[in-house]
């Protein structure tokens, strides 16, 4: 079971490394870019439990470790079984 | 036009910051857990232009500054037109 997490800054919360990023892209000549936000991306593997199961559990890893609720929302879905190639 | 990057540490680099992340969802008790990734998420707003040109300078922002082509991979995708509430 592999869960993909997404946390990203709230609308409302400054982003001074969106800004940057923005700025760089600006200076690279990207001048389309209105504008830039930039959160975490995390993969996390789980052992076996259901998908409803692994779903509750993630939603606590986010409450508890994963984000920072003040500032900051999060998403993810889950996979119910990771392709190996 | 909105794209949505993922950056994550290409698999055989190490990552630290994932096994940092592994470690304290263990410590509150998240023992199925065997594996976590830390990469980055950015969303890159674009003004005009066709999905098709957005794909391709998105691709080069990726490969100019929003990735580290020697240790991580990315993948993005375009959403035509952002929604609004």
């Amino acid at each position: 079971m592999i869960a993909r997490v997404i946390v990203t800054p709230k609308p409302v919360v400054n982003d001074p490394q969106g800004l940057t990023v923005k700025q760089g892209l600006a200076s690279l000549g990207f001048r389309e870019v209105t504008d830039v936000r930039v959160g975490k991306y995390i993969e996390v593997n789980l052992e076996g439990s259901s998908e409803h199961e692994a779903r509750r559990r993630v939603e606590e890893m986010c409450r508890q470790l994963l984000a920072n609720h003040v500032i900051e929302d999060f998403q993810f879905d889950i996979e119910p079984e990771r392709k190996r190639r």
